[in-house]
């Protein structure tokens, strides 16, 4: 059953135009993840790779493609947390930065803190010899559409991001049965300036325990902090449920709680996995031994060989 | 037993010439926290004017007081949440506010989102016609001397940080069942620019839900948000245990599973309440009825009238 890592392309409704793209995506970004354990890393470094590839993918609102704020910039969200030792790093509402993932893992790795914001993010970044990119390559035509169409007076930035496409992140557990989660955004349509959401919070966006599972969760932010989603679902895998059952649960109890509609990817340290969302789509992609598994729609669950050409 | 009020000046070792002032500022923060009630406010009225006494009180490390990052300055934290409908309110590393309780639960109240940070929460507060502060009017000479003593190559600043005085906090639930957390901090002393702990993360820093009750959390921050102990806490009381049980399995997870030393104040929607922790000691108080608790140190608890003179 190990390894395995599973990954999600964010919650929501994906236009037609951009569905295809968005499952080669997170079936590329899944691939390339698990890949890292045939090299022999750990499930967080296959986590950090997959969402890497996704935030450089711009079809997906993280990294390059992210979702602009209300002035027009990109602000963005990342966390990692590995299950062996519950440390993890996180960063929020950072600017010019080409992978938010990877600096959130160095802020685990390099510091005692578990989390830096803004300006102290990126000087961080800057000792760390990460480069700063500019905002202008971090912005898409789409998404600069998106974002002049929200300054318009009737504009629902809240419905408009659930209408398109969410965060991106990834769970996986290596063949040491260490667990490990990451998630990275651009955050919500025409945000405010500093707005901080479900990602970068512990126990929101993800949460990785050797002794549960691990889960990355993509939807509305706000929604997802009121319930606590990825530690929800693990206190019910803690009490016996099944990966899919407890992801089930969490994902119903957002819905009835608060009204919120979303999506997580979850796995246990046995090997078990979930990719399930209450949202009307949700692009997610896993492999596990010689198998690629990926799937978009409600009940859609596709399976082919690693080995057959992408 | 409705309404109470509980509120904490934060976990570790206070020094004994510091210990009278701490005691006397937990004491005339819960007085002020519970004349809300008598006031016809709400549970989260008086978790706020609580916290507010404490961040103007410089014997605490939250608004006034607060201890310096690594650059000689002050950026702090905080939340607060309410159990009805489940929102909150945060702002993490914001300068230059008399009183970030308030921000954050004008965030709750003003907009659609959960969390505010750096230059994006005072951007917010302008709009809201919160009038900033200087550096200088929240630093005392006491956190000077500490941010510098630990400027010096040997020192240890989580040592040191425990074992002086924490992050201030309150809980309470009104006489309508209605729970309320919040908490302020400056956060770790010498800390990195931009550096975000427990307590604006919802979950760690405090919780509250009227079908279980409301936490609020002090002690080391990146250990708090390892076990999110304010949710942790909260499923204990979910599965029957009591405020007391639940907030000593908390802690007792939290010592055993990372080492991670702090305290809690708790409470139930029916007025049953909690201050506990695993520090040396913890400054709290407590109104219910006619009576003032406090303590300090474990197993000191003082009762008195509140009719008697402060």
């Amino acid at each position: 059953m190990l390894p395995v890592l599973v990954v999600h392309g964010g919650a929501g409704h994906i236009p037609e135009e951009r569905a295809e793209r968005s499952t080669a995506g997170v079936c590329s970004a899944a691939r390339a993840g698990y890949a890292v354990f045939q090299r022999g890393g750990s499930s967080m470094d296959a986590v950090v790779e997959a969402v890497t590839q996704l935030e450089n993918n711009p079809s997906f609102n993280a990294g390059c493609g992210s979702v602009l704020n209300v002035k027009g910039e990109v602000e963005m969200d990342a966390i990692v947390m590995e299950g062996k030792t519950l440390a993890s790093g996180a960063v929020c509402a950072v600017r010019n930065i080409a992978n938010p993932v990877q600096l959130a893992r160095l802020i685990m790795d390099k510091t005692s803190h578990a989390c830096l914001t803004a300006e102290g993010a990126n000087h961080f970044a800057r000792l760390m010899g990460v480069p700063e990119v500019t905002q202008e390559s971090l912005i898409t035509e789409y998404s600069r559409m998106r974002w002049k169409k929200n300054l318009t007076p009737d504009a629902n930035p809240v419905e408009c991001q659930m209408g398109k496409m969410g965060t991106v992140g990834a769970v996986a557990v290596d063949s040491e049965g260490n667990v490990a989660c990451a998630t990275s955004t651009g955050g919500i349509l025409n945000k405010m300036e500093g707005r901080v959401g479900d990602t970068p919070c512990i126990g929101c966006g993800g949460y990785a325990d050797n002794q549960s599972g691990a889960v990355s969760t993509t939807g509305h932010g706000e929604a997802i902090m009121k319930v606590t989603l990825a530690r929800h679902i693990l206190f019910h895998m803690e009490q016996g449920q099944s990966a899919e059952a407890a992801s089930d649960l969490g994902l119903a109890y957002m819905k009835s709680r608060v009204g919120g509609l979303g999506g997580v990817v979850t796995v246990d340290p046995q090997g078990n996995w979930a990719a399930r969302f209450s949202s009307k789509q949700m692009s997610w992609a896993a492999v596990q031994k010689d198998t690629l598994h990926y799937g978009l729609y409600t009940g859609e669950h596709v399976t082919k060989s690693i080995a057959e050409p992408q």
